[in-house]
């Protein structure tokens, strides 16, 4: 669910609200799907075997769904503002514009190449941090707090990653709600604007959520599967993530 | 307990001093009377069959009568401030306008019906989360960290949803210091501003309350009741929920 | 032990310099001292008959001394910065005042009386959310988290209550820094500054902390004691705090 | 892992960054290296004899290549931002210069002896924070939640102690990444810059750490022995510390 509207607000007041509107959806939705509102993830855990593609599609779509929903509550909160603001028109370019508020849209000095690195490397990290905190190998936060802590973590990657054109890090987050200002008035533009950027934030976060996924089953997993052979011999907890290592290797 | 006074600082300190004065409040009044500090989440729990309405109306008198001794209190510790900044006046228009330091007045550009159905969306949103969080059946929050993460929900509602009309989202919270001021010099006019305001920061959150605990029943809840039907057959731990959704449905 | 330099910051992050200074404190302290940084904190306990009053003396003793060593520390971190902001002056009042880095002054709007009744709310706040957090009959925050908890109601007092003088809140923190820059060359004009004020930072806390804890045992502490006598009958587990407000009601 | 990219942000961004930065590579590294990040924290556990002379070795050359593959991922993501903002130089000096981005520079006003004081005070306190925060033999945070509140320490550490040089305190976060931008095309300047300012924030932290557990140890640690010498009589659970404590008075 996105329940965060965004507007003339500042750079660490946004950041701030984003990260915390992940730890609200993860409050509560965790008893029921997982806390699942990335796609990226979902096709983390679906990597990791600890779900399956018709369920991950399932998930998808919900995600994508749910982020068209919240954006059209943001419009509907915001409809007077955007339309004063605005001065009537719904503008992707120039001092009024407004589709900013829905989805990413690069920086001037931002090329096609260096917003795809930006989004991998950024998701990466997301999705290494992510494993880390559920992790109960590792030093995973307590469960009825890793809703606030992986919150942290997305005010971090939008306070250290976001300079470059927002850190979207969710295709569901920045596709559902351009596809809902390109319907609701903003036009084809949303799609055309920034050198058809709109693809980068849906291909970055999938790209940088399966390295990230690799880098930590790579880097701290395996000492999982290791410290388990040789203390317990053959009996192993996560053999499925074991496997891709080694598939993967 | 209304204990945050709130003058001349900037978005994002406000928004922390008022979520934060919710953590305050909420450890304090936990033990004795489980929180209730808004009017709206009594009607939820009224609703929710986990409290009388005599005792809803009780705690409705309590959180009214808390907060006009707040806005008292808020009135004796700035009483110099408010004194200089305004020039000796107590003005609810203007440059020197002190009266929203008390009670919630819509922005310029905000129609009533904005204003209601922000305050709708607003408290609903509130009120999901606040359910999520205290769900045993869900990934409820620590008991004792409870207040914290509800503290920072209502932070994340008055960042992402504070540009209209500073998210009241608390009738009580509302209309006691505005009716404060109306007594202690500002006049009636804190009634007649923003075309009658007055009326939406109470009748708002109410329904938005209402609406937010019958989304969370109907999308969380409800799972809660089925998996016990299919687990445990029969043995139900929330009828009067379950009971709530049939009767609403 | 006073951590935190303060220099030539904006509001929000000062604050929360100074709440989370409490926490580290905090956590260093609690398990020799019980974290006592505050001396009306230590009133307070040896009002509840929690310490006695030599201890409390001797506590007080210390937190003076603590406040004044971390006083000197500061100076000689930013000995430098000092030196080139202040034009090698060490300067009270105007533009290149340094003094309010380590003590407190007023407002020009400030009155003492409002500034003494400033301190007597913003300390009985603190004293009644301490109560609270440390409570185990009311909803106590963890054991191990409650340094954090409490550094950050420091912090809300600081953004809601800090506008008229800085929130000194604590009689050591204040004086003690004072003294210090007395002696290191700011001269006996940081006594007289402000109308000497500097008493009202010494006293007001001390009230306030009286008030707050008379408070919370009349408004919460209360329904304990009521509850144990209904529930166990007779077998009372805080007969000092019951005792208390026996004898100051 | 130095995952923060910081870059034309506001003061409290940068440090909120930073210092989440740290929980982070905590969560990450928690299960595998006990999140050894710095090498001043590696040497007073090798102090404390905690961990073996060869293994701090290895620790100090992970965490070297750690902050060096962080400084070229940095590099990478914002390459185009580093390339427009500096005009395509690689300046030291100057309104476009960015090599402060990679690492610390002293301010104008702060001499190298100043410089060093400064370093060697910031990682004692954040060291004896440290200490404090997982000692469970005093009121030690909750496991899982360590990294968050050591973040929340550097966050105040850079809060209250960063105005002279950005509060490197970790030798390994800021040779290496200034190593790395020798290399890119800042040149020998790096080293020069500041008077030679390099070796500053590498030696002051390493000091620091060692003065700080030595404190900690003096003030907070010597009453675990004295108490269990007293309460258990002979049966003692940190003879390295109390050792250690002997060794050094």
């Amino acid at each position: 669910m996105e329940l965060s509207g965004f507007a003339k607000a500042q750079f660490l007041s946004v950041n701030m609200a984003f990260g915390f509107a992940v730890t609200a959806g993860a409050y509560v939705c965790a008893g029921v799907s997982g806390a699942h509102l990335n796609p990226a993830v979902s096709l983390s855990m679906f990597l990791l075997q600890k779900m399956s593609g018709r369920l991950m599609l399932v998930y998808w779509l919900a995600q994508f769904l749910g982020c068209f929903v919240g954006a059209s509550l943001v419009f509907a909160l915001y409809f007077d503002a955007l339309h004063v603001y605005g001065g009537g028109n719904w503008t992707v370019y120039g001092p009024q514009a407004t589709a900013g508020i829905f989805a990413s849209y690069p920086s001037e000095h931002l090329s096609v190449i260096n917003g795809l690195s930006d989004q991998v490397i950024a998701t990466a990290a997301l999705m290494i941090c992510i494993l880390a905190i559920i992790d109960e190998d590792n030093n995973a936060a307590p469960r009825g707090l890793q809703p606030f802590i992986i919150g942290l973590i997305v005010l971090l990657v939008g306070l250290s990653m976001g300079f470059n054109c927002g850190y979207p890090i969710n295709p569901a987050r920045d596709l559902a709600p351009r596809i809902f200002t390109g319907i609701a008035g903003w036009g084809l533009e949303v799609f055309r604007a920034g050198d058809n950027w709109w693809w980068v934030p849906v291909l970055g976060p999938m790209i940088g959520g399966v390295i990230g996924t690799f880098i930590y089953e790579m880097l701290v997993g395996i000492h999982h599967s290791v410290e388990q052979k040789n203390e317990e011999d053959g009996e192993e907890h996560h053999p499925p993530e074991y496997e891709l290592v080694q598939s993967m290797a």
